[in-house]
């Protein structure tokens, strides 16, 4: 078992990039549940490729077909089968990788862990492209919460060196939908220029670039998530570092709190006039002991640049056992940190769902026009 | 279902700070397994308080006793159980937190959670206590690994500002038992005496200080680990972020290689002279796909400051509903994150020995002499 | 989450039986093993409807389709997904079943789980139809188990008062291929034909009627299994339970035993001149504390009778809170456990499958010619 | 992992017979539970040995002590430890049973899993003893669902051939008490005193016998479980089967209805003047497709006889290959069922507890006076 995350509302991905069809189950959803696939798709379209010279060139329509789970437009109980036929597939790009593996990637170590037998043609089952099924699934997640006053939002938080303004400590859900309105999800579209500067340098050097995603979620009750290895905090972890190319993770302040004294990292609570106990600040990131306070859910996501690049690499001949040079050829995302920024929010909010589901919460959320 | 982790191997720990016992469970063990008391006495000893002033003064002798699980000082295949009697417990130095939560820490999310039922004396359930019995569990871990060749070390690589020398590409496992031998885990005693000056300063401001820990494991075989969310980096990632106070995590460049161009921080492949594959450079911190390259696994952890300080704080009172100041006198360390160094290093010996395990590779490991 | 089973090898099943498709979802396969598909369809065949006057009329191909997890006609380690598509639903026979619950189907407690929203035509998702995927990942178990010298067999013990003859205690694998050869899975073929005068007088009489399942799995190691709750009989009998009309399991002398003395109940222990131990009798069906001996594992499943008659029954209005009187049309087996028959083959083979994997053990399985 | 059971809460055990002491972890009860102790203990009574020629000499005083979850007599939200102390223990009636099995112990099977280094001393981590703390923390659980107006009532149903009255279809709890306060736990005490006959009888042949155990849960509120192989059905069975010496399980009519017409076998639904829908039989034991119908839940569990008996037995000695003869001495219950009726009760509470806990049907059920 692997490819499956979630407690009471679990998910399991399957599919290679190069196979017959890609997809998901979400078993465990609540039932009733209308789902607008207008508005899916086009949240499934933020992660799409080919779009334009920062990405690939690899166009597939991904329109995710309902197997299963839902009867007249509404999740039914059941588990919720969504299938994405692969149909752009040029396999032939990716021969020489069966024994020469490209460093960074998963090539070696998928060959070793089955002995040569993973069918890795165009990164197999570590693709990218197995996040579609994951925003298909995640972006029903987003529609259920969104009726109950939950919004989860990101942005491109940086690319290589080039940094976007943060979220505000309580940002408004209008602010997500306009990021995701945009052809670059970032807040401050200057910075998004000098960040396709960078993406775009790093075609031309043959090379490519990674970034960081930071993601919200707002609306949430406070109480939620268990102690110790149950926590929201640990629940999130597993699941986006099932994310490619993820390699940190930090919730609130991070690592930059551990530079800090705790006077100044503290979060000190106050009341409003209508008793409502909120912080000052938010270094804490909306958790503590793992257990929401109410405050935004805040984390930020680091991914690595994308390990594919057209540069001539040392790699070696897994069969010849000598070292040997590898030109990747295919078609290959600059950065995919871009790309990624759904992703966060799908993965977020599936996991947000199964710990409100778990925690028997669910059922106590009002509804919200949206 | 909150407390425990693991999938094979699974550890569940109970316990409050000011109850009668603290203590872990760890089902599915290897049987016949020597647990050497006095070299895991030595080892719970290095997470220990009351060493100097450094540290909180409460003094507890923190002796595991096993209660279940160990035949003639070897485990015997059945669930290893080891308490650990609280004996020092000053509750009423809690008593007014009850109604005023500490900034940062889980008295208020706990509060929500259980309707005011939680017993918070102390931290309760979240006091860094509880990572006694991870420490015991963990040791016996660690005994076993070592004798596969695998090998877990960490050291205090940050506290606020100071930085201390990083673990090299390939550490040699007698560099983990120097730094674990030192009173003060480091690897550059003299970064180690900036860190301890830099906490004593935030102890005399009455405050603390965060900090990061390294830890590295060698000795892994290639191929450990399995794709997407159950990962080694998903599995210690979801079992890390159970330490207190832990808010960030990266493996091997972490977030550093978000800020990177693909041409640097990809690992390039090689061969040495016996046919093994390495690679040249380790910034995928020995994982790819969630799976073991063979390269030593790394990764950094970061701790936010201790969030009890002496200071005058701003907090609420919960039943009042109004703004109140908070003193809290108690025993507090100004920084924890040099005790944290062998949690780290249990909890990872923990999750490798449960990927060990559950990929079925524990077997075909060859013992050496410890 | 409610559709799956199993810990390292995971299946998930998903569909309705009038919603697009079915299916299955099975991760954590060993990589490398062929699959034969003419054998999987002669495998899905036995648990077909349509085939005589002793079963539903609708005669739907059920053709699976790999969507992912084969290349080249071998499993590639990453998750199995097969799917089959529904292409003969004529959902009016059961449109008044949404308000009257038909008499022991999950029409009325779906009803109240779901507050109406579940999709029950047909059975939904508690549908027999299901087990058709249950079938095509469990006829893949079923043939890498058979490559080890693995062999799961099955057949149709009792209906209604009528027994056929029990497995004797020492099955050869031939047969089992004998039985599944058989149009009607029995031993003896006088019983058999008993058996089918009892369900075609069910048929007259507007009524249905229960059966029996026995199953033995031969080839198993001797020590597979856990202590306590994880027992290869725990995990058998939570998948068991989860086919349609199963009411009871007992594994080896069962009940019988609990009328009996130790003294009969017993298996001696005795040893050949080759030194393997044995049992002389099996009345503890192949495990002792969960545990597997080495002999076969033999176990029985009860069904009770399906319960959609053509006779007229008592139910209820669920709108209008009255008593109605039922009468379903519709197409309706007799008796289904000549169809469970290969079911149960294959749940018992990805449990066992599943429990080889845990334990570590499949690889050090030989293999042999089929 | 094998010694736990449990989604939502989830029950660890621990502990050999003969080891320092056995215990229970139970991890995600609700906060705020009032524990009686007095009745914890009269309820653990009812398992205890040494009370009368029926069982075994030994005599423990099994007094469960409360390590953590409890504060001030009350759950605490946090996991619940209970160890009981292991004081009489003679070991050396065990002594010779290291190399020759025990018939239908798992003694053989406890061997070749672990390599002759498990602690089979008493029966290690398989005894009987280690349903001491099940009925702890079941006992707990009991308490919780009563307060609920939940009832879970056991009886020994039958002991060899000598069958008790089975439970009403809408069993009172005031039956569950008076059964409860018997020394022999049935309905008809000529039945009880049959069943004593035969139990004296089995003893003085130096014998054993088996029996079974009806348990019924009673104000359950329906459509409660999940689907396939998430239904209160199949968690009840993979605890179930936990339980030492049970070889079979059956739910409402079980095995019987596999001899009926399901004109017979189903249970027509009917409605009473407050609108309320039951069913006029039980045929079901309350569960239909995995999910509570709203009448009681009702199941039988039979047990093997006691394998340990005093009359010579046919085995082998491991280590030298060849046949041998056994003579147990120690201490042994010719009938070990009366004693197992509180287990069956104590497993039952804790999976329905857990039940309700992830349906988040647990916080809606009102609390009335016990």
């Amino acid at each position: 078992m692997a490819s499956s995350f979630g407690e009471t509302l679990r998910v399991s991905v399957f599919g290679e990039s190069h196979g017959t069809a890609i997809g998901a189950v979400a078993d465990g959803l609540p039932a009733g549940e209308t789902v607008d696939e207008a508005i899916l798709l086009d949240f499934m379209q933020r992660r799409q490729g080919g779009k334009n010279e920062l990405s690939t060139a690899r166009k597939e329509p991904d329109v995710p077909r309902f197997l299963s789970g839902l009867t007249d437009g509404r999740t039914n109980g059941f588990p919720l089968c969504i299938e994405i036929e692969n149909t752009n597939t040029r396999s032939g790009d990716y021969k020489n990788l069966a024994d020469i593996p490209r460093p960074s990637h998963a090539d070696y170590t998928a060959y070793v862990k089955w002995n040569g037998q993973a069918d890795l043609r165009g990164g197999g089952h570590f693709s990218g492209r197995l996040t579609a099924p994951l925003c298909a699934v995640g972006g029903v997640a987003l529609q259920i919460l969104a009726r109950r006053g939950i919004a989860v939002g990101a942005h491109l938080y940086s690319v290589g060196q080039t940094e976007d303004t943060p979220f505000p400590m309580l940002p408004d859900p209008g602010l997500f939908d306009k990021i995701a309105a945009k052809k670059f999800p970032v807040i401050n579209d200057e910075a998004g220029a000098a960040m396709q500067r960078e993406i775009l340098a790093a075609r031309e050097a043959l090379d490519s670039v990674g970034g960081t995603v930071e993601c919200v979620i707002t609306g949430l009750p406070a109480g939620l998530g268990d102690p110790m290895f149950d926590g929201i905090e640990n629940r999130m972890a597993r699941a986006l570092f099932g994310i490619p190319a993820v390699k940190g993770l930090e919730f609130g302040g991070g690592f930059a709190l551990s530079a800090m004294r705790g006077s100044r990292a503290n979060d000190p609570f106050t009341v409003d006039e209508n008793g409502v106990i909120t912080t000052e600040t938010n270094h804490s990131g909306g958790v503590q002991g793992g257990i929401t306070n109410g405050m935004p859910l805040r984390f930020r996501v680091g991914f690595k640049p994308t390990p594919s690049i057209a540069q001539m690499q040392r790699s070696v001949s897994i069969s010849e056992k000598i070292n040997a040079a590898l030109e990747i050829r295919g078609r290959h995302d600059p950065c995919i940190v871009q790309r990624a920024v759904p992703v966060v929010e799908a993965v977020a909010a599936l996991v947000t769902l199964d710990v409100l589901l778990s925690d028997g919460r669910f059922g106590e959320l009002g509804t919200v026009a949206v």
